[in-house]
């Protein structure tokens, strides 16, 4: 579950005058927001979690923190796992949101079975990033697959959320799974040209404003990894503050993949705004239409639906699928 | 826009020290709440407005406040409206936030055609509370409509919106809308039985979960009041943060309404938990599927489609109409 990075945390500065709580609050990351970051820092709230991001300026989600379970620092990023009066344990990279246990269930679940119900029998999937294992987790239900790839950089990130969330790192109990612990594009450079059925990218800000991927090759090496009909799905933010520009990549991405473009939006109360969209991709080949599920994730009737998880999908089904790509009109008509 | 009180502010105690804009964070409210409410409050944010309910504990929205262009106290409530940056301007009530701006598209456009575009020729049509104006630009839009009724207690609430909010209150200019400056439940025990098409409830807290509403004789003035196969709907919260038993509400009004009742949601940003769910309920009569507009709110065929309001409508579609009635696995299930 990646949501867009907020800037680097200032590690030096943190100040514990606050106690151990204060450092729930040492990473709202706003030193690229030098006015409002200093309302938010100074004076603190010791015993609150600040979400607070220069991607979504002027407002601010609090959550309140009972405990630091776990704060540390691996070779690319800093990671602490808080455990939160309303939302469960909540996993924060350099000071972003990625996680909580209330509401993951609508991430995971959308960004997984989008892609993988609105195609027959998908066999090869790749995961580019999401090593929380949550996307492992919802893969594993489909019984057509029969090879779970995942390129995830930071072996330390994946032995957090096996340690603290045992029930996202679930995923890479499914014996399909095999991971590569590697960046991303690496691997893509690399990998056999049509080899995928779906691919998901759950990575670490590939479409943040400020990178150039209209510039970049790595939606073009998806592209080339993906079979004719296959299918690739991203995050893509929200639509009530959208920062990056939805139509102009829309037509980027047709012209990259070739085959189906859409979008659709899920609520997930815990990040900015209480949704977050999603890009879906097909190059040429059998036609896909996104807003129909023709592989339909149906716990009565699939032998192996549970895959590794331990229950059915919290959010998930048929309906909510095609309801996703329904817009408000405001975004109907720009889109 | 009612989103459900929290608790009286506490007028005497607020303190003026950080100037102004202090004053935006002043009512948080949050005396329900002393452990988590002292947080909040001390040591305070000057220049940002906290929404921080004991409905939602755990959480608090922050917003960045340019300025407060109005404060003030009628007989019945205390009044703020903020200039946010996030979402524009923005309308307190004791301490609540109850619509901006940015997203009050969504709540209004939703309360008023889920019920409208639901029925085929809605005629006459009764507003409980609603006080703002923005249901009545909705009701404008339907050209069958020949009277719109409305009652709300507080005339300086009214005179406020029109001040400050004039493209929401611009709801007041359609020439069919009759204004009782009067209690909904008092004007509902002297009206006609089976007056009215449709009964909009957007009054303060009709449901909380504090209200004794199933002892009340309110929804059964409601149901009488409307004719036969007509329909109510009222805000019902958010499905991720239920502080109502819904599966118990809505038994209680199938009893009551004895016709069809169902749940629908939609993304409102400034909310708690970014969505808002609805409950529609219709009478004995000809069926209603709430889920499948009959009367659909179409600029390309109404005549009179715009109504007093200035522009289409920015959020609501026949398509996300019925999209709003599908729901996630976990809620789906209990409901």
């Amino acid at each position: 579950m990646a949501k867009g990075e907020k800037g680097k945390h200032s590690g030096e500065e943190k100040d514990r005058e606050n106690g151990v709580l204060a450092d729930a609050t040492a990473y709202p990351t706003v030193e690229d927001d030098e006015e409002h970051g200093d309302d938010l820092r100074n004076p603190r709230f010791p015993g609150w979690f600040a979400e607070y991001s220069p991607l979504w300026p002027g407002q601010a989600h609090f959550l309140k923190i009972e405990r630091v379970l776990f704060e540390g620092k691996s070779e690319y990023q800093h990671m602490m796992v808080l455990e939160s009066t309303a939302y469960g344990k909540v996993f924060v990279l350099d000071g972003a949101l990625q996680l909580t246990e209330k509401d993951e269930c609508a991430y995971q679940e959308m960004i997984t079975h989008l892609p993988l119900c609105s195609i027959p029998s998908p066999q090869k999937v790749l995961l580019i990033g999401g090593g929380d294992g949550g996307i492992l987790r919802e893969i594993s239900r489909h019984s057509s697959v029969t090879q779970i790839d995942i390129c995830e950089m930071d072996m330390m990130l994946i032995d957090v959320y096996r340690e603290f969330f045992p029930e996202v790192a679930v995923g890479y109990d499914d014996p399909r799974v095999r991971l590569h612990v590697m960046d991303g594009g690496e691997f893509l450079r690399s990998a056999q040209g049509g080899a995928y059925d779906v691919i998901i990218v759950d990575a670490f800000d590939p479409i943040r404003p400020d990178h150039d991927i209209f510039g970049s090759p790595f939606f073009e090496m998806v592209a080339k990894t993906l079979r004719e009909g296959g299918v690739m799905c991203i995050q893509a933010e929200s639509l009530w503050f959208p920062s990056l520009n939805l139509p102009q990549l829309i037509h980027t991405f047709r012209n990259i993949f070739k085959g189906s473009v859409n979008y659709a939006w899920t609520p997930v109360p815990a990040f900015p705004s209480g949704v977050i969209g999603f890009l879906l991709c097909s190059t040429e080949g059998p036609d896909v239409d996104f807003t129909r599920p023709v592989n339909p994730l149906d716990h009565q009737n699939a032998a192996n639906f549970f895959g590794v998880a331990k229950e059915p999908p919290k959010f998930y089904n048929a309906e909510i699928h095609s309801a996703s790509f329904c817009l408000p009109s405001f975004a109907r008509d720009c889109l």
